[in-house]
């Protein structure tokens, strides 16, 4: 067999890979491990939970409207550390190069992951540099790993019948964004993506209502991240599609190149488990933070399984796993 | 300016990459940061000392003599943490992967990631997984980061004159067996590469003797981390040539090439400064593991600057930083 695209989708094709490191020996250092595939560890240091995650970026392009590789490649793992309930600390960073990539390019590069580390005080504390000869690469993908110290533990799994289902703004922008950028369409107004770091927003909202479970919907977007909380959490969700944030520029390109803005990946927002007599504090509190201002009660947690919208035209369907990603090289 | 495959080759012209990381607003979390260009970070947890550090790998071929793109992955950072008196861990694993890589490979590597994690029990708690189009990765990248945590740090910059330089075996194994394998060589005896996890070696000598400087000497080899622990330490260093061990193989294809075996990497191997006093002791700890049998003292710390080579011919020639590494994708 060999490996294909949807190996690296997100989606189930990616549990074939994943399965092969779950046969690794040691997956968990005493707290939470790789086999709960969640958006990242959990280790016991001393009397501190210490969260651990990484992510590699090949994103295309390079450069995107409201975004480019460096912030996401710093946004991807602070958001993977803030949705376990981390506050991030320090990230390392390994880069490779192929021979030829513009040194100004990378100057700018590692501006914006300044600029987005500083937006939360996280450090770059560590990294490596490869350079591949010309051909080896497509220019640069950037690996980061993140650790932050968690309070409060938040597991993907912990969605309660009787939650709200909160998304912390409009979903489809990044996915949309770089396929926009890329194949030069000419929309209405330009789609931006949503790329943002959000630990201190979310870190605001542990400190005034719990959040049961929580997940930042990236390859696979909303419809991918709601299905893995509502199966591991063994509950099942109501979406109301009139309820659920979404830019009439990235409508209409959804329509126009029928793609689902479910199923395309965000960089910069939260799906949250709630519950209801919380909810109505932490909706307060996201509204009031810039990265939170369109956000949204769009579905609810009952008994059972699966992932049902409730459509704007009054009937149901349900919210499935989507088998690939239909932007490749989105993040 | 463009980026070459010299900004890849651990010497002096991949400072100019870092230099750019160096302009980063936080690049320290309260310990040691990314500034000392160290092996690794070191973050206060609590009341405990966390090293985190990450290395890129990108060798050719991906299977050699002694070792494999896995295990070199896994050992690289366990390594970075080691030098810094960390007891690793876990690690994380990203990995990228050129759309048509064999599954069977992937499964081949992962289970040598697995046996060199199981020698020195780190987990492995949490990955990512990239697939780049046919053509845009020649064939596979992994990334790990690591942590571990240390009672004592142990730095590159701490030499003392009247320090041992004592290095835990062979050198010029890894960079050699690449090489031979790439170009396939017909040596007397087939080159192997030294790749192994020293965090179980070094912390046990950790707990017999004081090791005033410590560096594993990868890319640029030798000849790199030991001019680097001089110039940090601002200390001069004598290395007599007849102590240092290198093996036969090693050294025949070093003349037939004209490659220094001391600019080329080890994977498997410690430079360390140690106190006169601590010396025997040392030297017995590491030779009683099986990864430092052939450990040697190769020489003594004075004051001054600069690292001397006293050559078994009796002349003095300086060892310089090499420029470049004589063996691209050496990890
Ligand atoms: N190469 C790998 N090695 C070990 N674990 C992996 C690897 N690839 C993925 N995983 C694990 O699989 C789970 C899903 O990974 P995935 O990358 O989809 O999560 P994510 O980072 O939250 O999403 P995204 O990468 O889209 O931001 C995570 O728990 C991750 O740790
Ligand atoms: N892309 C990067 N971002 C931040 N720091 C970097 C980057 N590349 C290298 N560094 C830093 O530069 C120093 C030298 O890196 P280098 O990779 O040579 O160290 P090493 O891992 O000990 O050696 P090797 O990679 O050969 O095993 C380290 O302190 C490392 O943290
Ligand atoms: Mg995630
Ligand atoms: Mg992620
Ligand atoms: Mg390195
Ligand atoms: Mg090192
Ligand atoms: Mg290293
Ligand atoms: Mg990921």
């Amino acid at each position: 067999m060999k490996i294909s695209l949807m190996h690296g989708a997100g989606g189930e094709v990616m549990g074939e890979v994943i399965d092969l490191f779950l046969k690794i020996s040691n997956t968990n250092a005493g707290g939470i491990g790789l086999e709960s595939l969640d958006d990242g560890a959990v280790i016991p240091i001393g009397n501190k939970q210490l969260v651990f995650t990484t992510d590699s970026h090949v994103v295309r392009p390079l450069f995107f409207p409201g975004g480019d590789i460096g912030r996401i490649s710093v946004c991807g793992t602070i958001n993977d550390v803030a949705m376990m309930g981390g506050k991030p600390i320090a990230l390392s960073c390994g880069l490779i190069l192929e021979e030829g990539f513009e040194f100004d390019d990378l100057s700018r590069i590692i501006d914006s992951m300044d600029k987005a580390l500083s937006e939360e005080n996280v450090s770059l504390v560590t990294g490596d540099t490869k350079v591949l000869e010309k051909g080896a690469l497509d220019k640069i993908a950037i690996n980061t790993a993140g650790i932050g110290v968690a309070d409060t533990i938040i597991r993907d799994n912990g969605l309660m019948p009787g939650d709200n289902i909160i998304v912390s703004g409009t979903l489809g922008d990044h996915g949309f964004a770089v396929l926009a950028s890329r194949e030069e369409f000419d929309f209405a107004d330009q789609i931006i993506s949503d790329v943002a770091p959000l630990s201190g927003m979310v870190q605001s909202v542990l400190k005034i209502g719990k959040i049961n479970a929580m997940k930042d919907p990236t390859r696979g977007g909303f419809a991918s991240a709601i299905n893995e909380m509502a199966k591991k959490s063994g509950v099942m969700v109501r979406i109301h599609e009139e309820e659920v944030p979404i830019r009439s520029s990235v409508r209409a390109a959804s329509q126009l190149l029928g793609i689902d803005p479910l199923e395309v990946a965000n960089e910069g927002k939260v799906v949250m488990g709630v519950p209801a007599e919380d909810t109505e504090a932490v909706l307060k509190a996201l509204r009031s933070h810039r990265y939170g201002r369109d956000a949204a009660i769009i579905g609810t947690v009952t008994k059972g399984k699966g992932v049902i919208m409730e459509t704007t035209a009054g009937g149901e369907r349900f919210i499935e796993t989507p088998i690939g990603d239909p932007v490749p090289r989105v993040c």
